[in-house]
């Protein structure tokens, strides 16, 4: 099957490459670029030199034909433009923004205006351990943002079955840089960075209404407070998460019901009690780890989880997608185990 | 003034002697290091190798006369036996947690037996900000832990003046790894700590309970979480905390609140409304900075606290405590910038 | 087919697992490892606890029925002694230094004494590109050391084709820091090495000889300078080597000989004029990538090599010679695409 | 004494007022940074909104009165139209390249058109070890670039005292990410640096000719070779450098030579036979440590000789040049010892 990335030169375009040129089903077609047009790719990622892989184009140059899906990794905002000129009979996944607020009032508070109303209800949010049935119906798939993804995992089924209050949830998140992306920021280069820690985007970050949103479907009217912190590394989201249990609930209620729910989700793992995961366990895989204690007062607990920001946080899970979408193996193309040390 | 450093060998040992080197009122004349003992310090830190500097001595070797103040860096729960033993007339700033506690058993259930019960009573928390009057008439200073100074100096204030909750406060902390001191460990190796961020002693770290008694000194009874988290980098600690306002504050009063409280000190700054403090601003200076910000449901509070945990967490601090009780200018020694970048 | 990992619980052993876990061929059948033995792997690799892998044994306790062949992951000077114990009919991959060396005499002056003369006879040296058709015969493969590899895949071919003066070839080695194993170390903390480069084992380091020795099999007689440094990072090796070119030749003719001489290895590049490798573009592969310069003095090359050391340079190379001594593809398992950023 | 920072915004700059804010004779009386003129220095380096310092102006806006020496910081090829244009009155130490070329045809094959050639000729090239009478009567100073700096100060003396072959000299050097600046490049985003090594300008950099220009001083000719390399770290340079020991002399003629060289060099210092230096030992500091050992093969040496790229290999150099012209002790405000760890 032949697929098209759109957006190709950005991390999580390269990531994509890097899982699916050893994919068994597919064959990389098309790689789109705005600004690197007309070159090979190895131009921007020189490891790539020996692949082979077409070399890139400008979306408007961009051949339809053969092409089967198309992942596209543009900007917040760009996405839903581009998006909506895809011919009709060509299956997307998207790995901005744009389409994962059914509620499009409030895509536009947070990210500006919206062309692609229409095509907005059709789209599935491409969570796949909640809505495999919708994935594998879809046409048009929105990942996941990478800090939403840590976070839903942990808490979607704890809300969904009462086991928490909803009110005052606190998400403390920690990611590594690369989620800036490649563009050249002052605040990210190395020097910047390393050896350093921050917050940034307090109470105003634009996940946080995507997380209190998603989070919402389980019947639920959470109300979370969400800090991003940036970590001095390239890859790895950890999300410390603090709830109140509900009256009559324990520590042990939850895990088992994180333990149940995704029994059989091959990328969810509740690591052992006495485990606090680490995102070196995660890192280049498309697993989240989840870690839950008990609080030190009474009736509380700390769920701690861990996913790569690349791979579980959007190029990965855009590939588990894909896989039930086509009716292949969910975990095909993502066997690989974690690069450690 | 001569004086003496006990446990030289570690990271807070050769952080004292970078601060004191340079100090104007004090010589080094005593090193003891146990394990080390015959050797020139420059053995085991090759670049205090140019440096005037006695060879280290074992802690039996040491000989009293014309010292004046001794700095113990020794682990916990060996300190108090060492100190129990100096000369009555030699002043002592402990950087271990053995005289932290007023109340022993607490102590003794967090570290196990204390041997030096009697001296416990004269110790004086040495948090400057918060007690620089009774430092400056101590014999014995127990130095805060670095977590804790990081925690208590934005908190106490607005636990001292009700403005918030005492339930429910939330301290989420992250240091790099210096904390863990300089013996090897494998899980410490830069292999096993580079590119990777994780939380440790959930609900159960030692400073857990020396912030909660520190902060009752308010008046309150708080109840707090506390989770550290290790990032990949040598030297700050950030504690994002979040808070409730009392009835009819707001996120302004606290923040003149803190204003207020810290006015007058040399080393404490709230940073202007909208930036976000970074450990960066702080790396190897004994400054703290302090944002505050609303949070994202009405009521609340987060607070971002940064430090140098080697610095204004451990031995800067044990140098401000000592000008104040030999009645220098505070920021004697410690006026330096930060390295940056 | 049922393979063994003695020595699993290093980085080589559980760069092996990553490797062989996804390998269509093979299944890790045993996982021998002194000082974890009884315990399962992810008692000391957590990010492998939902991977299918045994527990891992004392080597005294291994079966070694249906095993047909053995990974050895000792330590050097102590894997001679176990792999002459192990059943003649097994084949043995051997990653330590101890069959490197047909010379005994030379590795017994550098390494101590060799309890195995007979085995060495048979042994060799598994460096794919220079010895496929010896490999393919092989029982007991001795895998390259990781400095060796990125040294001896630039400078083989110009020495075998008199392209270079043997003398005066400098070869200065940068490697991450995995290299030095997962024992606890206090020089190996991340608190030691983390922000900081140097030079060890200038002269002295016992890849020196292996690299002059195998250098040698060219019918020249090289003399070689080495010099390997510590880079503050987890994986790869960059050999910058300096060499003076044999009377008419240029740089362009050195060109042409590397590149004729790994036109069909899978895993070797020359990368363009005018480009310079990173050992990022290798990360956690099996490729190497050489650049080749002319020097700013007339008569003179600069190349650079990269490799991952504990991929090309261990693992991933013991995982290349298996494939080559079964018949199977010499890429087999070694597809992955480098993780990036 | 009253002090301008001309270029103030980068890191040279950056790094002075760290230095000069605790420096007993000067004031910072002015700060010039084009493109952020009229902000307050905590607008681009928010760990110094607590120290009293003036807003920053364009040059175009500089009032002169009062000022007695002036620091340049800005890029190669723009310094020397600023400098000409500096009341004659006023010193100048320029941290640039622009006067470090007495052969100003060798300064325009590498760096274009000088416009400042008269200028040139008053220039003293600002290495204190080698050049302290100049530097003292100097009224404008070329301070060294940063490679040079750590590849002079081992080479001078040897060739100087015809210790050491003048051909075939290889300075491989390895310099830390801040030497590149601040200026946002995506090559130095920490994504991009972070976890990797590499080799960059091979026989191309401009500070080749700079070093065999300065090298010649010796009264020799000598032949270099010269490639840095980039670390993932923010602060350090270290270069080994191969040499080969004239007729009859061995490495401990060198070792002797260099000691006596910098006898009384209070910021050079040799390390004892057997110990190579890290960068660590330097970070922040002036010094240099110079290490060397006796080649593999008979008749050579290995030197190793650290830095800290933004201290001695730019602004601290620069103090130590003020300090010198001024008449005050040399070490005067860069007696800090090194934050370690």
């Amino acid at each position: 099957m032949q697929i098209a990335i759109i957006g190709a030169s950005g991390y999580t375009g390269v990531e994509l490459i890097r899982l699916l040129y050893t994919h068994p089903k597919v064959t990389i077609h098309t790689l789109a670029a705005h600004s690197s047009a007309g070159q090979p790719i190895s131009a921007i990622y020189p490891h790539l030199a020996h692949y082979k892989l077409p070399a890139m184009l400008s979306i408007e140059d961009m051949q339809w034909d053969g092409i089967e899906l198309a992942f596209c990794c543009l900007p917040h905002a760009t996405s839903h433009e581009v998006i909506s000129k895809i011919p009709n009979h060509i299956k997307v996944i998207d790995l901005s923004a744009d389409f994962r607020f059914s509620d499009i009032a409030l895509y536009e508070q947070w990210y500006g205006t919206h062309t692609a109303k229409e095509l907005q209800k059709e789209a599935v949010y491409g969570l796949p351990e909640l809505y495999a049935d919708a994935v594998k119906k879809a046409r048009l798939i929105a990942c996941p943002g990478c800090y939403p993804t840590s976070a839903i995992l942990p808490l979607f089924p704890l809300l969904k079955n009462t086991l928490i209050h909803s009110e005052n949830i606190i998400i403390d998140s920690k990611s590594g840089v690369s989620g800036a992306g490649r563009s050249a920021k002052q605040a990210m280069l190395f020097a910047e960075i390393d050896g350093g820690f921050k917050a940034y985007g307090i109470a105003s970050h634009r996940h946080l209404p995507e997380i209190a949103f998603q989070l919402s479907k389980s019947g639920t009217k959470p109300a979370i407070e969400f800090t991003p912190h940036l970590v001095p590394m390239n890859r790895g989201i950890l999300s410390t998460i603090y709830v109140k249990c509900a009256p009559g609930k324990t520590v042990n209620d939850l895990r088992a019901a994180l333990e149940a729910a995704y029994k059989h989700a091959p990328f969810v793992h509740i690591v052992p009690d006495g485990h606090t995961p680490s995102t070196r366990e995660v890192y280049g895989t498309n697993h989240c780890h989840i870690g839950i204690a008990a609080s030190y007062n009474a009736g509380g607990a700390i769920l701690t989880s861990v996913i790569d920001n690349l791979t579980k946080g959007s190029s990965g899970q855009a590939v588990q997608n894909m896989n039930l979408m086509y009716g292949w193996e969910e975990t095909l193309g993502l066997e690989g185990v974690a690069v450690y040390p």
